[in-house]
């Protein structure tokens, strides 16, 4: 293989792959960007981690077509410290890539091609597109919710489904069973009968980043097992994760008659006032609903007190209710607009945040005793 | 105690003491800030960790003078959280602090003003200026050589002392033993007669963050024992370490005959390149000097090999020389011009690098076995 292909290209081309690549590997080869000089011209880079696989095609001038895999970590480094402008010329020969640019030489360790673990895609037969201005939506408004919590694999990405509500949608939700997000839109022409899917984390953190850089509309296309992002320049293959996601539908309340409605910013900006004396282990702040008026206020053993009034619309019962304040921030850092309602029942139920009854996007959270 | 103070003018005198307390105290007092509003309008705000002591005064309208100690993190981060272009009324009583701005009101638990401590400077009899400029750039140019290893306590600082060379100069040294960092500059009037000091790594680093707001000139107050920088709002006080700096000037080469001069950018970028290969073990960079030729490289076990030539002028006998490439950017870093001179004498022998003969900064490096 030997190919000359433009320093910025490539270091573009390779920031969006090695990040799929984990720091450490077991599995030496996964270490590796494989690299595919092709007749057609043009470098083909590709990297995975066996669970999401990421590819990704740069212009390039090849001399011999051939491929070889190649440290993806180290080749991204060397790339970021050639000289800006410079033409950089890839060559793999006898167990080793020998990269030159300017008057600097590098030779890599290689390992062959065909062990270059390939995610079989199989049949991927639904296939709709969404507009990435859309898919970036979706992920903000719902990712803050993903568990962490790993023996509850089931909630480690975001969930998507659809159904007939009574129009048809897609609807896209994330819960750590503290939190609930959840986005509904109308349901792309092509997504009919589409499986119910989870999207890993990581998956959806990588298709995140690239979609900074897209405007226009990506493919998506998927199975039960397996689901594609064409970006156009980048394809994101991800394995699904293999589990049941819980019928979050049953916990989203419908019957809370304590309607607040109140200015997201200075509600999130009170908040975040407040829960600066709260510690590690006392996250809580707590809300007294009054009518028109929120004392937001936070008690910490080792730091004092802190509270805030918040003027707001509200006409029910005078009660008093605590929330995590990370979770609360992180609803409160997704809503726009002057207004937002809040759907209390006690001082033990879930609460229901969202804009107003129109937008897309609504969230569940679970008060906390304070 | 009872005053008001803008919030901008509260957040940056907090910005400059908060970082003198440490994140973890044993000693509960020495995580708080003292305040005290004085009579004469002001406030003043004083924070220690019994080894460097830094004393602020700011702007502030004194209803009832006092004084009280509360967290310094804590109301740094109100202070931070507090709306831009609030007034923030602080008033002091029953073991409580209350801090009011806008429609938030906090509450922090204080400790006595009289158990905070307070380093006692004793007399300080050697006293001079030095511009501000002068000042950063003795702390820039050698403040990286400082060694960090606890045991050999007196190398944690910049050593400062002056001598007749034959112009009466006042010299800044620091070293790790593996390199070396020294700046000359004429001696200021009144430091005749200052004793040997070596002023503490941390004492250095925040005077270095408060000269980024200083332009004219500092005043330096010193005994054998403690050191005060006088920053006109800020007073930066410490304690000096308590040992005795090697003789360092037998380290520097005088009598290394192969001189090499080198364009510093080149030779940076050069090193900087084929060091991303390197490993945490194998951070050596060898260079092979030949005539007018510079060869950069380093050799990896894991990773591959890497190579630049680099133009310089060099006309003495060739041969190889290595050195650890971080201390050896470290160095380059600080140097400017077009060119800078190398003054080497084998592979095993220490190698003396700066501008030219009249710069006042000179480094010297010891080689590593390649």
């Amino acid at each position: 293989m030997k190919a000359t292909i433009e320093r910025a290209t490539l270091l573009k081309g390779l920031s969006h792959v090695q990040s799929v690549v984990e720091r450490r590997n077991t599995i030496p080869i996964l270490s590796n960007v494989l690299l595919e000089a092709t007749a057609e011209g043009g470098l083909k880079l590709m990297a995975t981690d066996l669970d999401l696989q990421i590819n990704e095609t740069v212009a390039a001038a090849v001399d011999q077509p051939g491929a070889t895999t190649v440290s993806a970590h180290t080749l991204f480094d060397i790339a970021r410290k050639l000289p800006e402008g410079s033409q950089v010329s890839l060559a793999a020969a006898e167990g080793k890539l020998t990269i030159m640019a300017g008057r600097a030489k590098f030779q890599l360790g290689t390992l062959p091609r065909d062990d270059f673990p390939v995610i079989a895609e199989g049949e991927l037969p639904v296939s709709f597109e969404l507009p990435a201005e859309t898919l970036k939506q979706i992920i903000d408004k719902t990712r803050f919710a993903i568990s962490t919590e790993e023996t509850r694999y089931y909630l480690n990405g975001i969930f998507w489904h659809v159904s007939d509500d009574p129009q048809p949608v897609l609807k896209a939700a994330a819960t750590d069973g503290h939190r609930l997000a959840r986005v509904t839109m109308p349901r792309p022409d092509g997504a009919e009968g589409m499986p119910d899917v989870i999207i890993p984390r990581k998956c959806v953190a990588e298709l995140r980043k690239l979609l900074e850089e897209i405007d226009g509309s990506v493919g998506v296309s998927l199975s039960p097992t397996k689901i594609r992002f064409d970006l156009g320049q980048a394809l994101l293959t991800s394995k699904l994760i293999d589990g049941t996601f819980p019928d979050y539908s049953r916990v989203i309340p419908t019957g809370n008659d304590k309607i607040l409605k109140i200015d997201p910013r200075s509600f999130e900006e009170g908040v975040d006032r407040v829960s600066t004396i709260a510690t590690e282990k006392t996250r809580a702040v707590k809300m007294a609903l009054d009518r028109d008026k929120i004392t937001l206020s936070v008690t910490s053993p080792e730091n004092g007190t802190a509270a805030e009034e918040v003027p707001g619309e509200y006409a029910a019962t005078s009660f008093e209710i605590g929330f995590n304040s990370r979770y609360l921030l992180d609803i409160l850092g997704q809503l726009h607009g002057d207004t937002i309602e809040v759907h209390l029942a006690d001082a033990a139920a879930p609460t229901l945040i969202r804009e107003n009854d129109k937008s897309s996007a609504l969230y569940v959270l679970m008060p906390m005793r304070v």
